[in-house]
């Protein structure tokens, strides 16, 4: 059987991404800053994509900017807002410790360059404490950054509340809301959200797209010069059949967010009372505040890399973490920011389904997984460690 | 008659493009980063790409980094050499007048930060001398960046003889030549390039996607910071269905380099010898040194956008420009840089036609633009003045 598990990392676009898109690749090829017909067809298209695209965030469409996908996006928002503070002699910037590393790699840049980087606890079950922020706000605080769902763990923030503390001290708030759209409801304006990033590539839609999302008022800085396009704000000719097919896929996900979570959520959570029945294992991050889909355990005495190569035998396409960051002998930096040891956190397993799976491929994964871990345990010294008592264990059996 | 003559704006996909793009859409879409086989399959097909790619350059498949197109490409490159540069202290690039926005925004964006820039003369045939870049370099000279075809005028530039001085003064050397892959034959080792852009939706490829080549052992640097993709050079999941329908693309324009110039040119150069004879006109740039398809003239005594909009009426689809100023007041820095006063530049017309264009519609456009001229000629009090001796003419009958 073969089980595609690792929907964090990327998903197969679906059918009417794809028929939108390839209809678009023929039908609306102009470049929209050309002032001909040819060209001003494919701006209306354009324009017509951003509409459907600031809806499923209930933006409007002059708060849409297009990007070549989350990474980008994530950058220019920070940059941004750097911008922003800069000019009002702001150089402090909050974050959490398990942001993903379009935000963190762009802060540890600007630490270099003589910003004060705050970087927030997440506690053990994942999730970043309101009060928190609160605290860590000072006169100087340029810009708070905090993940929408975190894409290792899958637990999600309590944006709304985040967002109502710095719109209330006048300090402006970006989430990297890459996993979160298209799997749980994002409104900008409820959520009190003065920029976003998402990326069209985790919800079925095309890969090398995305979109940033900047409140009325806020002047983007830009990233990639040039030409006119966007508004002045991000260079190059627009990827209109990628807009396009990432305008079909929001729409179609948003649509159906909520008959996905039904069938989604039940598979979610056997999953997790199945894996929780394999001793010595830990489920990583809260039980509940989490996006439908990803789940992510370790399993103690085991290499997460081993793990998922045995299950990709099986057929099964998993992740130790995240795809970005695969082959890096690190362990997970997300783990650690939950307060897991190095050698628990080397044990990790993400899974990660949507409403493409069956129950069928959730028994499977659950009849491969405890077999996997039992081989991979007896082979490990660090178990056998464990077993004989050298070690102790971290985790309850 | 419908006629497309703005390809320098942008092409319409092939047919194998598209094929092997959609193709790619729905057998390839794993994370190439991710370890399971779902990603490995779409790492050797990314690779495959890059191999593809590279060949058609003449590069090694190392020296390429996927981008979203030919401004981010452009943006990376010189950033690179700046920060290269930084490092020994030079802080002089020199650049020329009428390189593309990609280019020049980001040297006026860097003048401000303290760079010193030279921008060389193109003089009246659009074509900058070697001896004027070998007499700027300087010993802080870090990076000298010339266009490799210019995007409105279509001159081709002396880049092996420029690439020669630089390598030999040990100064980097960038290339946009966005308007030259697929159209003329490029050759990264002999033109002595150590660094170019390129756009796949210039040769009938997808939009969004593009290479920055940079020579072995240049170091890149980072435009968009987060994961390791790209060998830790350009963050974001590979847009692998957008790569492979560039790989197709350039393979199928490189192969048919010779076919597509032998019917190209002569469809240009019966449009050149025809809208000669509308008196008071003026082809921009050197006749005979320029890609196989862009023409690009001025005729005194009327205003490019009123001739584009009529034109389009009659089904022709042309430029005044490039597409990426389009809306602007102001006329084309390229034709002022040529020494076009501001008045006649605004008289500009630019025809970019490929092999998908035929005899029958060169016809028809020598057919429309003299009527058009005239027509608008005959409303321009511009005209009335040069007519009655006002106003001297700035070009031969």
């Amino acid at each position: 059987m073969l089980v595609y598990a690792d929907h964090a990392a990327t998903t197969e676009m679906s059918e009417t991404a794809i028929a939108a898109m390839t209809d678009a690749m023929r039908r609306v090829w102009g470049n929209p800053s050309s002032l001909h017909s040819v060209g001003q067809e494919a701006k209306v298209v354009l324009e017509n994509a951003r509409e459907e695209i600031a809806k499923a965030l209930r933006a409007t469409a002059k708060e849409i900017t297009f990007t070549s996908g989350g990474s980008e996006a994530d950058n220019q928002a920070i940059l941004s807002a750097v911008k922003l503070g800069a000019a009002k002699n702001k150089k402090h910037i909050i974050s959490t410790k398990f942001e993903h590393h379009a935000v963190l790699h762009v802060l540890e840049k600007l630490a270099k360059e003589g910003y004060e980087i705050t970087l927030l606890d997440v506690h053990e079950n994942g999730i970043v404490d309101p009060e928190d922020v609160r605290n860590a706000i000072r006169p100087d605080t340029a810009l708070v950054t905090v993940m929408y769902a975190n894409n290792e763990i899958g637990t999600i923030q309590p944006i709304r509340e985040i967002g109502a503390i710095c719109r209330e001290r006048g300090v402006l708030f970006h989430t990297d809301a890459v996993q979160a759209i298209g799997h749980i409801p994002v409104d900008v304006v409820k959520d009190n959200i003065d920029l976003l990033s998402l990326s069209a590539h985790k919800f079925h839609g095309p890969k090398g797209v995305g979109v940033l999302f900047a409140r009325r008022g806020i002047r983007l800085a830009t990233l990639i010069e040039g030409g006119a396009q966007e508004r002045g704000k991000r260079a190059g000719t627009e990827n209109i059949p990628s807009i396009v097919g990432m305008a079909a896929a929001i729409k179609e996900a948003v649509a159906n967010l909520d008959a996905n979570a039904a069938k989604v959520v039940p598979l979610r959570d056997k999953l997790i009372t199945g894996l929780r029945k394999i001793p010595y294992s830990h489920l990583n991050g809260d039980r509940d505040r989490r996006v439908p889909g990803i789940v992510n355990f370790c399993f103690e005495g085991i290499e997460g890399e081993s793990l998922l190569l045995l299950l990709d035998m099986r057929g099964i396409s998993s992740s130790s973490g995240s795809a970005c960051t695969s082959g890096s002998l690190d362990p997970s930096h997300v783990l650690l920011s939950l307060g897991i040891p190095h050698e628990v956190a080397h044990g990790s397993l993400r899974l990660s389904i949507d409403e493409t799976n069956t129950e069928e491929q959730i028994d499977y994964i659950l009849e491969a997984v405890p077999q996997v871990v039992d081989y991979l345990r007896k082979m490990s010294p660090v178990w056998e460690d464990l077993e004989s008592g050298k070690r102790n264990h971290f985790f309850a059996k």
